[in-house]
Order: structure tokens, then C-alpha cells, then sequence
């Protein structure tokens, strides 16, 4: 049920992530290990910062380890900061609209996991949503929704507050209708300056999610490996899942907890505490 | 901005009316004559009844010109009863979710038109569809909105009623924005047993719509066409445009009109006439 | 590498054996077992004979497990004669003139396995198929210069003869080249009125190969089995891997083997032997 | 049936010329004005140079018009020299590997136009090609085999000489088998740092092929129009149909005629002479 990477740090050739490294995100489409499925075929997407306004996103229904254009870009687009998704569809239709990134304006969102018990309160949830925001959902995921909630709530004053308002919201309405197991998911923001994620689930153990290490343990632990004696003070990797030549590198991010990257690769932790979201704050949301 | 054209009559191969006509659809589809634009190339779709349980659906993203599996399709499936459609997208994503017609246990439905101003009415008219088929909607366009108000307006009863009251709360929804001019349509209906088409546009005029002429008036019209000689009493053709080969065997379906043609190629009309629908009878369709 | 199988017997509503059997072709490409790959998700075809002339054949990119489409033609369509293959690409690109089946008139070929050492007998084996079949190659894949070969050597007149010649050419080419292990196959071929299959490597083991066993066995070990007591006499499957609701009731096709089976559900084998074709009969293959 | 554009110049946002520019290539996909189809709506591709070894490629089935990911791209990617083609299949199947430009190394190569009487030449053709190259043919595409039938005469040493003896291959083949109008094209062709044009018919008139002015020409034309006023002496651009909002700005590329456009902007023309090449030559090209 999908998974997701982000590099931050100096400007990359994203197939170093993509395609150079053992186990990568593409390798892990077609054999992820840690993932509820081997197999995440349905559809992948890759968002970066670079060149022209804002991020840029490439999705495509393809699986990722199938598409000839994802190889190309990859090859010959450079970025400080980018995120790639693979995803596992869960019951919703596999095209580009459900694809990760999710994205406005300067931020992108993923997610890995689902929202338990969705039909039931896809409806509810679609209405807290930002009147003027709910022409743009576009697709049919749970992710999507996710995010114009997180918008609604100011994610772009705050994106870990607005998570947890939203994740509150999510559990308050789930709650109401019985759903013992709403909210699954490990998330990753990013506004191209910052990027943030998060991994919780309303009853654990949450999906899985790692920092890599500072680059001098590194350094260290892999004296020979070319590509990590590349790597400087500014980088940082954040996986749902770990690539397989850098043992020793990844430090599990605990759950319900917070991380945010600012650049120069500095990382800060911080629980992550869905926040109850009152019926009057909600339609304060709305006139926001 | 689209074309369809549907078949009721005899068990025919479908290639007959989508490959082997001249001007047929999938010709239409590159090269529209009555259409805004002349180019239908967003995807397709084609429902029929047959074997198994309900109406099939094939739809794709691929221009119909250009899609092999369509040519295969139609040349290997028979049907009494089939509907297909060409796509002019005009916002909305090109997706097969996206791809006429929608579907609903045993009916199909296809739209060609718009409706006016979506953007500012979408989440309105939404909220006005059965809070139990809201998680169904899949896509993004506005034809499966007015497909599942149809739906909570009772289509399953009566479809002419149903799309009358549809049309109804839209251009009073639409009203209450300020938009002038929110419908312009024709569609296409079936449960299998009985096929329906309206033309209706708030302002005039209507996108074309035409029917076949009574079969008699066809082999008298065309003795030397052998397609045509095949043709029984029992077998008639709603378009958007009308096939180049057959001149003289189109009658054009009025303005704010609705057909009914059943079993045995009986044709109907009945004007069409938008029904206001109350607040209170909205609430109690939620409930019906 | 591949997964196939091959209905013969009394018509079918095709999702019977595609996505209603447990372990079918549909999950064996997202989960095969005995294959060399767990995923087979660079595309599949769906070849049948029904309606129309000739077979027809349904192609997609699309992963078996995902595409819409190949649900609803499999619900809709009944046939008597269907092949169903899924893929995992080993170099050549994922496009639909790369999926199985391949046709050519009334004849299917599906093939699981690969050519060794492809790149430098490509040229040397096109050059042996007839003159005027080969800008019919459309696409890149090694199964559709075997299919070419096969029907170079007289696969209409009998195809396990031309098959044996096939593959004693591409031996002998190989063989010259210096690539010891050139043949690696289970072979489909029907003409909608007989089904025939092959199971044949240059160096063991084959590609694994099952027959389904008389009705009769069956029907008695799955005596509360519906779906089996519903078989008749004429009823025979060819599978790559066997359907896991059903077990006692495959038989292994041994290496080195053809089987044909003739309606009626008559499964015979013999061994399949591989024919030197010499310079002058190849010349006079393309005279022929 | 296909309209294709070069960029030559300094740094540019490709949607500039994509996207930006009236009646540019994207909607030249969906109403070209010269071409012998308005429609060119079967795939396209972007070629460019920038960052990374040798030039990207991005390719894909659906049309230009359609494809959410190429406007990503043009937004997000700039480049010194890139070409985009739109197609209009004539026959060979739509699917990435038939879609322009093709590549070799750093080499890029598209082509308006065809070969009359594909189906019966080749064979002779393919087996013209220099038996290395004959694995790395992927489609089925007229314009593939010219562009390695270029490589095996010497394209990346010359490839105005190249495509003049590669042309005189062609006629000669098609002239022994009668075919009276076998070559038809427009061809562009870079290696990143040089960019190539050809304009020639068998029997004319040619594809149409155009060369933007002087930028001195173009300031005084249009001195009020941002973009032209930020053209540098270096930038040029080769297009098969002019983009509509600069008039006065186009100069016809001659038939017959080769073009070479340098670094700085610099535009040379000269005779294209297709050049008889003997048996012995072609033996030759394969041992060179």
C-alpha cells in the first residue's frame, strides 16, 4: 500500500535515488519488503523542485519500474529537493488524478496508508472541506481529501498543525460512525524550503518510516562507498522503507511523531498529536 | 464537445454502425461536422447488453480512431442494444472515469453538452445527490453529477421525470449564482429493455441530436444498399450527427424534447419540460 | 517470465476462469508461484473465438490485476476457445504489439519462456522468416519471430511439426553463435478448433506446463465443487500454473512434449523433437 | 501527417515555444493548418539537451493536446536546443516506439513525411542496416529504419551525406520495385551542439519547412511583443508550420534543400542531393 522517498539536500540527478541505489523506490514497485505488499504497480508519481514556478509533477499510471519516461527524467532532471511515490491502489481507479504527488501552488503532499471505513464518510469529510477548494478535488482517493482538509486547515501556515487537525477530524467523524481504525499513514509535505513528515495511525503499529543518518555516521559506516563520500552536512533521505546498500544508515522515525528538515539538513522530531476539531472552528475554517 | 449514437434493434455486429458506416462515430470522433469542435479525440466509451449480467462498459483514454482493441471489440461482440460515445474534454481530466457512458446496475448513460459555470455549483449540486451514492462518484465530470442526481430523482422509474427534475434543481441552483445559461444537452439512456434520449438546452439552440427514420422510408430512400435492405421494423439508431452514407433517413429530434423508443422500434416524443424541485422534495428523495 | 493458460470446452463466460477461480491467471499476475518472476505486470492479451470472423484479441499495457476493461469483457463475453496471457517484459518495451496472443487469421500463439542470446540472432532469424510476412513483424518481441518462424515452416498445416522446425532453426543459429541455452518455452497455438501446446527447453528444466485431468477425476474429487460439477466431458484447461482451488486435478505436461486437443476434450501427446532445417529447405520454405 | 519544431538558442522554458506561442506545436496536434491532417493526435515526443549524459526524451501514446505531464515538463525543463514532434500515424501501430524523436547516443532524429510503399521495401531496407545496429530497430515506424539506415552511413560523421546516400538508398530499392514517389520528408537531426534540416520529395512539392529570420528582422517586426524582444543574435527556430502570432518572421526552407544552424545562430544552406550508393558501398558501410 504504496511508498514514498524525499531527498533534500544538494542538487541531485534524481536517478541516483530512483535507479542508482540498491533497493530503491522504483525497485521497491515492483519487491517492497516492509510494505503491507510486495507489489506497488498501480500508478507512481514524482514531484521536484527546480526549474520554472513551483514544483513540478510527473504521474503516471504506469508502474514505475515499467515506464521508459520516468528513466528518462530521472536521468536528466537535477533537484535540491524532490519526493517520489509508488503507489498500491486500494479499491479507487488507477489514474493520474489518484496518483501522489498531490499538489498546490508551492506544496506537494503523499501518503502512505488509508483512511479505514472512507465510503462512510467520504461525504461528511468532502463537506469540511474549503467550499471554495472542493471544485479542485479531482480524483477519487483518500489521499486527496486528506490534503484539501489539510489545506482547509492551514497547512500552508503550518503543515504538521494542520495534519493534526485534520487527523483529529478525521477520528472525530470515524468515531461518530463506529470506524475503530480510521486513520493509517505515514505523510510527507513540502513546500520546496521545508519538508516535513509525519507517521501515525489511530492504532498502531504505524506504516513504516526512516530518516537516514548524519552524513558523518555515514561517512563512516561506508568509507568505500563512493556515492555516500559524495554526500555533505546538507542532505537528508526520508523513506518508507530503507534502500538495502546503506545498512546501518536509516534511524526509524518512532510513531506518532513529527520530523521536519530544514535546509543544511537539519532535522527536528515532535509528537504528532491529532488535535479535536470543534463544529464552530470548522465553519471559522471555512470563512479563513 | 462529444458525440454518441445508440443502437436498438436487431442483434447486430457493433463494427457495422461504428466502422463499417460512413461518417459513423469513430469517424466522428476525427472529424465532427455539427460538433463545436471537430475533434473528439479525449477517450470513448461503449456500453451494450448482451451476455452476462447487465450492460459492458469499455472505455479508454485513447482517441476511438486510434484504439486497436476497439476495432476488435466491435468486430467480435454482437449486441441489440448499444451505446457509444466520443469524448471532447473540456476541464475536466482525460480518464476513464471521465469516459461515458456511467453506469448503474442495468442502465447506461451518456451526455454531450456542458453544464454552465460548474465550477461555482459542483459542490451544491453534490450535496443534493443521495448521501448514499455520493462515494460512488468516481470522476470528475459534470455528466456523472447529473447522472446521480438522475439517479436520486428516481431515473430507475421514470428517466424522462428523473432528467426533468435534474434539470430543474441545476438551472435553479444555477440561477440563484447568477449563471445564465447552466444546461445544454442531449442524453442517452437505457436500462436495456427500453431506450430514451432528450434534447434540451436552458438557451437555444441544443446540440444536434437525430433519429433514425421509420425502415420502411429507409429501403425505399437506399434499394441498393445492402445494410440498409437488412434493416427490420424492429431496428433503430439515435445520433448526435448523422452517418454521411444515408441521406434522407434522418429526422432531426426537436428542441426540449425527450424519445422514447422501446421494443419493436416504436418512437415517442414527448416535449421536455424542467421541473422545479423544492428543498422539501429534495430532502425526501434522500430519504426515498 | 510469463503466465498463460487455455480454455477449450463449453462456452464460458470468461471471468469464470480469469478472476473467479482462485489462483487464476488475473492473480497469477500480481502472485505467481511457480514462475520466475512473482510479478507478470508488463501487460496481457485475451484472445477468443466467438462472434465474428477469426479470433479476437483484446491487448493492453495495463497490468492484468488493474485494467477495467479486461473485468468487464471478461463478465460479458462467452466463448468455447479463449487464451489468456499475462507478461513480465525481459528487455523488449511494454507496448501492445509486445502482448500475447499474437494472430495471424484464425491462428493464436502464446508463448511463456525466451530466445538466449536474442541480440545477436535477431537479424539471422528475421532473415528466415518468408519475405512476405515480414513486415508484418510489428513489434520487437522474440515470441513474435517464433510465431513468424512457425508460420514460415507451415504452422497452418501442422503446428507442432512447425514448431519442431522453428526450434531446430533457432538451435542451429544459436548454436553457430555460440549461446548454449537458446530455447526456453511453453508454447499456445489454436486455430479455434484445436488447441495445441508445447513444453520445451534446449537445456532443462521447461517452463512449468499443466493439462486439467478428465472430468471424470474431477468431478469426484470435488464432489461440492459447483464450478466442477458444472464441467462436461469436452472440457479441458492448459495452464502455466495451476489454479489453486483445484488441487488433484493437474497433470504435468513432461519436458520435451506437445499435447493437442481436439474437441470434444481429447488431450493426446507426443514428444516434441526439434528438426534441423537445412539452408535449401529454408529457401524452400519461402518459395512455398 | 506529422508537424515537428526545433529550438536552437539560448536557455529556454520549453512551454515558451509549446505552449506559450500561437498555433504552436501543441495545437498544430490538434489543428494543424499545413499538414495533410489537421489532427496529429497519435503521440508526440520532446527531445532535449541539458542536464545529465546526451539528450532526454520524453514519449508518449496519448495526444499532445492531452497529456497533463508534458505541460508539466515544458514548465519545469529548460534547454538550449530541443525538438518536438507531433504524429499522425499512417498505419504502424500508436506506441512509444514509433513516436519521434529517435535516439542514438547523443544524437536525435525526427521526420515529416513517409516512405511509399513501405510494405514492399522493407525488408531490403532493414537488411540495409548496419547488421549491428539491426537488434536496436524497437518500432515499426518508416522513420526508424531511415534513421539507422543515417547511422550506418555515417550520420554522426555527416549527416546531411548520411541522409543524402541513405535517400539514394531508398529511391534505388523502391525504383527496382516500381514504386514511383518513394520518399516524402522533412527530417531534423541534431548531436546537441549542431542542429540539421532537410526539406526534400522524391516528386514535390515536400512537407512545408520553415526557418525563423534574422533576430534584427524580428525586433523590427515586432516591437512590441515581450517575447521577440528578448531574442538574442543566437536564438533560431526550424518549424514545420509557422507559429501564427510572428508573420513576416518565417523564411521557406527551399525543396531540396539542407540547412545547418550553429552555435551563435548561424544558418547555412545547401543543395540536398541524394548520392547513389553501390552494393559495394553498403558492404562497406557494414565493415566500417
Amino acid at each position: 500500500m504504496c511508498r514514498w522517498m524525499a531527498w533534500f539536500g544538494q542538487p541531485l540527478l534524481i536517478e541516483e535515488l530512483l535507479f542508482k541505489t540498491q533497493h530503491g523506490i522504483v525497485d521497491q514497485s515492483l519487491h517492497s519488503r516492509l510494505g503491507a505488499e510486495p507489489t506497488n504497480g498501480d500508478g507512481f508519481g514524482l514531484g521536484w523542485y527546480g526549474s520554472g514556478d513551483g514544483p513540478a509533477i510527473y504521474r503516471s499510471v504506469a508502474p514505475a519500474w515499467a515506464d521508459a519516461n520516468l528513466r528518462e527524467l530521472a536521468a536528466h532532471v537535477e533537484s535540491p529537493l524532490f519526493i517520489a511515490h509508488v503507489r498500491a491502489a486500494i479499491g479507487s481507479p488507477v489514474q493520474q488524478s489518484n496518483c501522489h504527488p498531490f499538489r498546490r501552488g508551492r506544496w506537494l503532499f503523499v501518503h502512505n496508508g488509508y483512511l479505514g471505513g472512507l465510503h462512510a464518510i467520504r461525504r461528511e469529510l468532502m463537506l469540511a472541506i474549503d467550499p471554495e477548494r472542493f471544485p479542485d478535488v479531482e480524483g477519487s482517493t483518500d489521499t486527496e481529501i486528506v490534503f484539501h482538509l489539510a489545506l482547509t486547515f492551514g497547512l500552508e501556515d503550518g503543515p504538521i498543525e494542520a495534519l493534526e487537525r485534520t487527523v483529529g477530524l478525521i477520528e472525530s467523524v470515524a468515531g461518530a460512525h463506529g470506524i475503530p481504525d480510521p486513520v493509517q499513514a505515514t505523510f510527507g509535505v513540502s513546500d520546496g524550503a521545508t519538508l516535513w513528515a509525519v507517521r501515525y495511525a489511530t492504532k498502531g503499529p504505524a506504516r513504516s518510516l526512516f530518516a537516514s543518518a548524519d552524513v558523518d555516521t555515514l561517512r563512516r559506516l561506508h568509507p568505500d562507498n563512493e556515492r555516500v563520500q559524495r554526500l555533505t552536512d546538507e542532505d537528508r533521505v526520508i523513506v518508507s522503507e530503507p534502500f538495502s546498500d546503506l545498512p546501518g544508515v536509516w534511524q526509524e522515525i518512532p510513531e506518532a511523531t513529527a520530523v521536519t528538515v530544514s535546509h543544511g539538513g537539519v532535522l527536528e522530531e515532535r509528537p504528532f498529536r491529532p488535535q479535536a476539531v470543534a463544529e464552530a472552528d470548522l465553519a471559522g475554517a471555512h470563512n479563513g
